[in-house]
């Protein structure tokens, strides 16, 4: 059988083992855990890319602990606006939604946006329309309220500052998003991004979760990646299309690709984050400028791989 | 005095001589004439990029016969819905709208995203509240009601088809959308991309235009880029970035990359459309894989040159 891969992420940030309990660094790993496993039990049954990386973005989307689906982080107005991208190695095909609410797993929208579309990338009332019209599961406004969350918008507006993710206090900033990359036996690689966005951050801003080339892009001739972070870093720096450039056009391997992308033209910047990436020989990068990322992996041939902090 | 240079488009699809009365020929010729002096004479006092980008794209958004601003198209629901997006080579800063109602001058309101705001990308009502706190121009419906565009509506409508631009019978398909690059006597580059979307796209649809990295592009240390095209297609491939990844990674010629993604690239998975592209040296180039792509460019000392067809 030929080798299949998996690799997902939580979110970056400032992370700090000194912030977190024993009981939370349990229920994160746990919950990494379970998303990956369910992308990994596909890939094991010969099951193709495009399905595992969806799969284990709707675990993490239902996960109320991360910043996507569920989990989705309050806007100044007081509401979830997601955002999710999806894309394949193999046709480069591509879906695309921003500004939606009360969608379950925008992560099976933006794969409709996709499959069942003439579009790539929908926005707000016009996506959400679209979801109706392909019966895709809805989800009532308290099924989004988790408490903490809401906490941190009022924390937020407090201060008038952004929070890029699920912060209550200084110690504990991290920017969330989730995401998944897959290599299956058949060769494919495939890519997804889901965010709940920034506490507190303008109505209708985008970030780079939904933009294909910034936090989403897939090649079978180079690459997968998913991107988290501060967005705006990332959508100047076209970084999940970048790191795809630095391997085709200059010969990088993946590594070398995330090394410059990530710890270099990032942090020139002031662009703080990092994303996951796979390419077509199942070589798995997790780099990140940030405290912290929670992430994993998983080899057909390999042990299962959890982390939160820096190694 | 140090050179500079300008390069506009209105627009690429199937444009045909045969389709074409010489009055309206005229009347396209003498709007790109207009747009483009007006971006000219700053350079030529040396003026900055951004400014000549901004000022060239207010005046293709304040003609009619262009799709953007006053002249863009109708959705399938009967209304406009704007994108735009413009990026400074020298800082790689950015700023895009999309799904935006009644601005006057969409361009404008993506350089004060750049340039007032903490992101990079706003969309829908949520751009259309920063728009009105940064007392921007809003114009009524009446203004943007140009007869013809919605004459294609009904006729898109009947056929159940998205038509790509004001395009009224098969004879002549038109991608429509504005963009300019410009270099500064400072050895600054800019680009911005402006748009009025597809004849009865899907309501909430976001094309390349609003995009960076596929709309548009700016970097000193290779090129500006504005597209007009099949969106989905400019997506998938990230095409504006792609342009400079070619030069900066592997070597090659603003023509050469040009050549490829244009040419070779799009053609391959069927993206119809073309780009304007303006490297750091003041090298000019106007591709496009369509029947003709409106197009005009200057060099400080060289003559104007207007384009509709293939040469």
């Amino acid at each position: 059988m030929n080798k299949f891969a998996i690799a997902i992420h939580g979110g970056a940030g400032t992370i700090l083992r000194s912030s977190m309990t024993p009981e939370k660094e349990i229920e994160y790993k746990l919950g990494l855990k379970n998303a990956i496993m369910d992308g990994d039990n596909i890939l094991a049954k010969g099951g193709n890319a495009l399905d595992a990386v969806e799969t284990a973005i709707r675990n993490l989307e239902d996960n109320p602990l991360f910043n996507a689906g569920r989990g989705a982080v309050f806007t100044s107005k007081g509401k979830n606006e997601m955002d999710s991208s999806i894309m394949e190695g193999s046709t480069l095909m591509a879906g695309a939604v921003t500004g939606i609410n009360n969608i379950k797993n925008p992560i099976t929208l933006a794969r409709t946006v996709m499959q069942k579309s003439e579009h790539v990338f929908l926005s707000g009332l016009g996506a959400m329309e679209f979801a109706e019209k392909m019966k895709l599961e809805f989800a009532p406004d308290e099924y989004f309220f988790v408490q903490h969350r809401y906490d941190q918008l009022l924390q937020a507006k407090k201060s008038d500052t952004v929070i890029l993710d699920h912060t209550v206090t200084n110690a504990t900033s991290k920017k969330g998003t989730v995401g998944c990359v897959a290599l299956d036996v058949h060769g494919n690689l495939a890519a997804g991004t889901s965010t709940g966005g920034m506490t507190n951050k303008k109505f209708g801003r985008v970030g780079d979760s939904p933009m294909i080339g910034a936090g989403t892009y897939a090649n079978n001739n180079t690459c997968a990646v998913s991107c988290t972070g501060h967005g705006e870093y990332f959508i100047r720096s076209v970084v999940a299309y970048d790191i795809s450039c630095l391997m085709e056009y200059k010969g990088l391997s993946l590594k070398e690709a995330c090394d410059i992308v990530v710890h270099k033209k990032l942090v020139a910047i002031g662009g703080e984050g990092g994303l996951i990436a796979l390419d077509a020989k199942g070589n798995i990068e997790l780099p990140f400028n940030s405290e912290g990322m929670y992430r994993a992996m998983k080899k057909s041939n390999g042990n299962l791989y959890i982390g939160i902090y820096k190694d």
